[in-house]
């Protein structure tokens, strides 16, 4: 086991109806002005918003509203969220909706906590966030995780260029976690979830660090919650236990617990920031569309740790160590199928199949240029990006 | 999976040598004078504390430090603590030693902070903490998970009464956990410490609630993490791998996280306090002394937990309920004498073979002159803990 820190001050309020704590939670983080961002209409049609805001006026506090967070939040956006958050002279960002509304919130509150400074400094780390103002949280998609984790991710549309930001200032003070909040999410959506609630812990997961027993068990055992309640979440998206038990491990899977004490790999991510940068493909469908072909590429470099993940996380009894990671890496992408979710390029209509070219285009654009080198299961340089991004080609 | 609330705001740092990050850790909480808190001699002996106070001398923190806190901490002591604690005019109160000595150092911050309070009217319910002083922990003993928890146990000798009290305030700000540090504990102190440690799952684990996917994860691969490096770690507490993964077990067992969204049940913890209370014997002992009969009394109540748990902890499989259930209290038995930790009465020196009378004076106490029952899994009143202790006495 690796020496680690851990810091995972977000206070949960699990359970039915939790939303209509949100006032007394903010108060209780020294809230007076709360500026709330969210994105479509589904929060307020479904009158969540008029829930939430209600509950903010009952303990008192101030607020205003601001709606239109994308998925893969946008720098403009948020460059524009925390003019008017300066401008109203708000001390609380509260976040409803799921990771790009928490995302945004952040850059809110670290640029409002920093009005002298463009937050893209923060992102392209030009500079160093050392101070920001507390986020509440209440969410309605479990996905990305961002309601404990530490980083944030924006993306650059006059650049392309997706970045990810961690810090412990993007955790955020409080997560008001319904899982009913979900039960409306489009299918699609459901799946992108799981896929991203999946990855989160798979790319802790395939480490080269050994002898990790607690985090491994935790890891696994995660892994296999998601995959039989995803399989139910999708069929049922109304059914309260599958979808709480996504929504808890959402958190979890993405708080840090899952890999503490080993080397972190996150190839897949950056893999996956490259297309959604590019084709403005939605996160989890991102990551499943490229997962098999890294898995693929990269498992010959360890091949025991994908038999221990054959074995435990699929119940495959293979004794032969590479029948037994193909099996477990063709099980995973079955899996990513099952939830109708793209297992390669021509499955995911944003992307389609590419030409040489452009895949050497993607491949510089993960690497930056060639200037960096992505995962630690196996080091990914440029060229390995290339290859695995042709494997994915098709 | 019922509604929770889980608040984990411990920074950990966890690894080799992260006791010389003490002085900027108490720091970075605003602490200029610190009080610090220790036990017997060996913090001392092994220049523990030398290092931990040179390291807030380095940091530029005042410091006041006072050695002695016995286990099963008296309220006495912790007084007299207060006293010399707000005498000193401390902000901050930082314990080195393990659960005892942590569960002193959150009286002493409450004491602090609430001058005109005399601390045991907040164990003894009459009043409620509303403020603290931050904590911090240097773990030198894995066990009570008192370094992220939110509970402390007092006893007062005056009465013989032991009582916990759960507070967020109780929650340490940062814990620094150095696995070497438990190098060279007493083997007899190994054992208390993975009884304790397993008994905080298992005290979660054996619920009413069902439908409790990921927590049930969590707490069985907690389990057999624990059950595994345990026996490694009696043979030799210089393994740094077994000696770690206990440790991390020891803080993610008691902070909350293997019970989540389920009724607790803690029975034999407060069976476990009489015991220590009546007969000063250690905490992890008292558990072990009593754990058998608690179940063997308890399981028909709803033996199919039993059998999850002799599946999926000790893999047995046997068809029959019954049979399943006994086998797995059997193996859980036969773990703690591997440990050679008492699992009964006659074998716990401290207790010995009680007459009827003596039995039942202890349910007495136990239940608080009868006026409270105990537990979730089977709710049992003086009566079940008379019969229980009867178990037990053999």
């Amino acid at each position: 086991m690796h020496s680690f820190t851990q810091y995972t001050p977000t206070r949960i309020v699990f359970g039915k109806e939790t939303e209509k704590q949100t006032g007394q939670l903010a108060k209780q983080c020294g809230a007076s002005r709360v500026f709330v961002v969210y994105g479509g209409g589904s929060v307020v049609r479904s009158g969540l918003l008029d829930r939430v805001t209600a509950s903010l006026e009952e303990a008192g506090l101030t607020y205003k509203a601001l709606g239109g967070v994308k998925p893969n939040p946008r720098l403009s956006f948020a460059r524009q969220a925390v003019e008017m958050s300066k401008e109203f002279g708000s001390d609380f960002v509260l976040a409803v909706g799921g990771g790009s509304v928490i995302d945004t919130a952040k850059a809110v509150a670290h640029g409002t906590a920093n009005p002298d400074t463009d937050i893209w400094d923060f992102w392209s780390r030009k500079k160093t966030v050392e101070k920001s103002m507390p986020v509440g949280v209440v969410l309605t998609l479990a996905a990305a995780g961002s309601e404990t984790s530490d980083s944030a991710v924006l993306t650059n549309e006059e650049t392309q260029i997706k970045r990810g930001l961690s810090t412990d200032f993007n955790r955020p003070a409080f997560a008001v976690m319904n899982p009913e909040l979900t039960y409306t999410l489009p299918k699609y959506q459901v799946g992108c979830g799981i896929v991203d609630i999946m990855m989160h812990t798979l790319d802790r997961y395939f480490t080269p660090t050994e002898n990790n027993e607690l985090t491994d068990e935790i890891a696994e055992g995660l892994l296999r919650t998601v995959i039989r309640n995803g399989a139910a979440a999708i069929k049922d998206s109304h059914d309260y236990n599958a979808m709480s038990e996504i929504m808890w491990a959402g958190s979890l899977s993405h708080n840090g617990l899952t890999g503490l004490g080993a080397e972190k790999d996150f190839a897949v991510h950056q893999l996956g920031h490259e297309l959604s940068a590019k084709f403005d493909i939605a996160h989890g469908a991102s990551l499943s569309a490229v997962w098999g072909a890294w898995a693929q590429y990269v498992y010959q470099e360890k091949p025991q740790r994908f038999v221990q993940y054959a074995e435990r996380v699929w119940g495959i009894e293979e004794k032969d160590c590479s029948k037994a990671a193909e099996e477990a890496i063709k099980k995973t992408v079955a899996y990513f199928a099952s939830l109708d979710m793209p297992t390669c390029f021509s499955e995911a209509e944003e992307i389609g199949i590419k030409t040489e070219e452009e895949l050497k285009k993607m491949a510089d654009g993960c690497s930056y240029g060639g200037t960096r080198s992505i995962g630690s299961f196996k080091v990914c340089d440029k060229d390995d990006i290339f290859e695995i991004y042709k494997l994915a080609n098709k």
